[in-house]
């Protein structure tokens, strides 16, 4: 079984480093310029109230964030915040009376069905973290992996509003003896003739994973919309997006993980060339990572606030340190803004006078514990986490 | 002078009491049962952006949040903040290129005129706080005063961005010799053969309120929108709204308050029948205050989430007791949320079996040097910063 759990570990290695990283300069040329990709189409009938300007549609379901506008502010604003379905969603109609749908908690000692407007008379939280795509940053590696091409912006922090799953668990009398796994299961509609295990949306995670989630039904102080799972999203502080499970069916614990394919198959970190499968780790906690947001093209020479985000690792992003001159040098940044706790993610800004000319921002962003991001990230075939800082560098001139 | 700083003291007699306060029951009769005002109009044109079902419209300057969505999460969405205006607002062009407003800065070693663009150039912080109409709870006065009946909703708590006003000052060699006022002048068009003095919107606070004070260009990760002052705003965290100068032109260090009417005259704590002056206390820093939001109507008989919010104080409001008794007995309840600081507000949950019947639900808050609100707030002309317990409890009915 520890295998299950051994992304935490293995993403150290996947996703992290000592403190003391390289200090090789990165020639402007060998940095990637992704600051500004074209957009594709435009919004979706459906998501016509989300900000075209900030916004990249890569298809109508995969919209990212620009990246000027990808952690501007500590709370993202939801009409700011990435699209990215693996299915069709229910219809619009499951919004129209949110608290009339229901969820069915199974493995536990009293299983359940439970409406949301039950769900809310049983206790009520509030968490800051962040939402990420497991591909995010996939456009960085070298290898073209298969899926959509993000840069920073499959990345936004929300403020959640829900139930604890722990006191819900609690009110059915407590998880059933020998369970390992909380699995999810989304509402979407499974199409007819197909095989539902390839199609269904069911993530498992390690049942500690309880202590921390949320069953949602408002995000940033409104109710939540249909695009990021309304009426009810399972929401797991510290897991890549996938994990956060939209219109969430059932609840359920058991001692297997989910035999679905999005759970056996896909979301697996595999080596280059390989096939998905339970052997290897699940895309889980997400690894420590930052990036900068402005100035990402050109900006006056003078005096400059370069500004970008920070999150993750074990315990929370505690510090980040920013490079001028490509990793040669490095120096701290300034946290800005309120600290909404260990999953939310940081705003930064590093003062600096900026000469005219050509210059290789990067920054770099360690953990309480120690644990920075790696210069390079390791590839893997589907091209998952990336955090390495020298490709999220970004190359801008000072005029 | 120090007559001027006096509300601080003053509204400790005003506003707060010993934490130990009357276990007197109010029967259900004597709650004003407020939970629902009546909207007066629609949305004005130029604000169809906002949530028309979250608001109560009083007039085109004057809008309300409902009760049901005052303080329903830590950040309140801008399309459900409330309306202020005292005079009409500048064109909405000067928000069409933000960068290009300018400031000038009075006062200082170096004063000097600075655009929004050079601002954001020298520093950034981000600030949670709690923007609040003097006159929010005006309704609950007994005595009618003049000005818009409010009842909780002229109050919001947003994540301002920005340039500290520290920052700034140092920048220009400090605050001039001798200056014990900090002013902010707003950028709204004073009409042609009026007097400037009686229409101005210009405040003066103690000059010590530039240490915690921000110029904000954005409100909740978007450019600050014309309706809440942009392109640029003076917020003051733990200060009454008018005080937060809107569109704002200069920024002047002084020995003397502003003399304008609105400073001399206006949000003055005046005894009832009395003419505003220096005299009386200025609308500077808003005593501690609670208010339930959810149950405030009807609700199902048996476990109930009681819901609400509390802010305020010196030093942030740090507990809050709930009662279900109309105040015969009190129970403290649980804090949910991220803690954004000490001017940003709370939310809080109570749960509790409630039996069938009428039941008077009231909320007090205490802060961490043990200031609670009073049971009755002492009438003052105007009807502003009404904080009683008493007026704010509410009256419902579990089926």
């Amino acid at each position: 079984m520890i295998s299950h759990f051994g992304i935490r570990r293995r993403e150290f290695v996947l996703g992290t480093v000592a403190a003391a990283a390289s200090g090789a300069a990165l020639t402007p040329s060998s940095a990637k310029d992704l600051g500004t990709p074209a957009s594709g189409t435009s919004l979706p009938k459906d998501l016509q109230w989300k900000a075209d300007d900030a916004l990249l549609v890569h298809s109508a379901n995969t919209i990212e964030t620009k990246r000027s506008h990808a952690g501007r502010s500590p709370i993202t604003p939801l009409e700011e915040l990435f699209v990215r379905n693996n299915v069709s969603p229910p219809p619009p109609s499951v919004v129209a009376d949110p608290d009339s749908w229901s969820i069915s908690i199974e493995g536990v000692k009293e299983p359940a069905v439970l409406t949301v407007a039950e769900l809310k008379q049983i206790d009520i939280e509030s968490v800051a973290c962040v939402l990420q795509c497991s591909g995010n940053g996939r456009k960085f590696f070298d290898h073209n992996p298969n899926g959509t091409a993000w840069t920073v912006g499959a990345a936004g922090c929300i403020l959640w509003t829900g139930i604890p799953v722990r006191s819900l668990i609690q009110k059915l009398g407590g998880v059933a003896s020998g369970c390992q796994f909380m699995t999810g299961t989304g509402g979407e509609p499974i199409p007819e003739g197909l095989d539902p295990n390839t199609v269904v949306v069911e993530r498992s995670v390690p049942v500690d994973a309880m202590e921390i989630a949320l069953l949602a039904w408002e995000a940033n102080g409104k109710a939540l919309p249909l695009a990021h799972g309304g009426p009810l999203r399972l929401v797991i502080p510290g897991y890549f997006g996938v994990n956060n499970i939209k219109y969430i069916k059932k609840l359920a614990f058991s001692d297997v993980e989910s035999q679905a394919r999005i759970q056996a198959n896909s979301y697996r970190v595999t080596p280059l060339g390989g096939k998905g499968s339970t052997e290897f780790p699940s895309m889980w906690q997400m690894p420590i990572k930052s990036w900068i947001r402005d100035p990402i093209e050109t900006t006056k020479s003078g005096p400059v606030q370069i500004q970008g985000v920070m999150f993750g690792g074990e315990g929370g992003a505690s510090s980040v340190e920013i490079s001028i001159d490509g990793g040669a040098s490095w120096k701290p940044a300034k946290l800005v803004g309120p600290d909404l706790g260990p999953y939310a993610w940081r705003n930064f800004s590093f003062s600096v006078d900026l000469p005219p000319g050509k210059h290789v921002l990067a920054s770099r962003a360690t953990d309480s514990k120690g644990n920075s991001q790696p210069e390079h990230m390791t590839p893997n075939d589907r091209g998952y986490a990336h955090n390495g800082w020298r490709a999220h560098a970004i190359t801008i001139t000072a005029t």
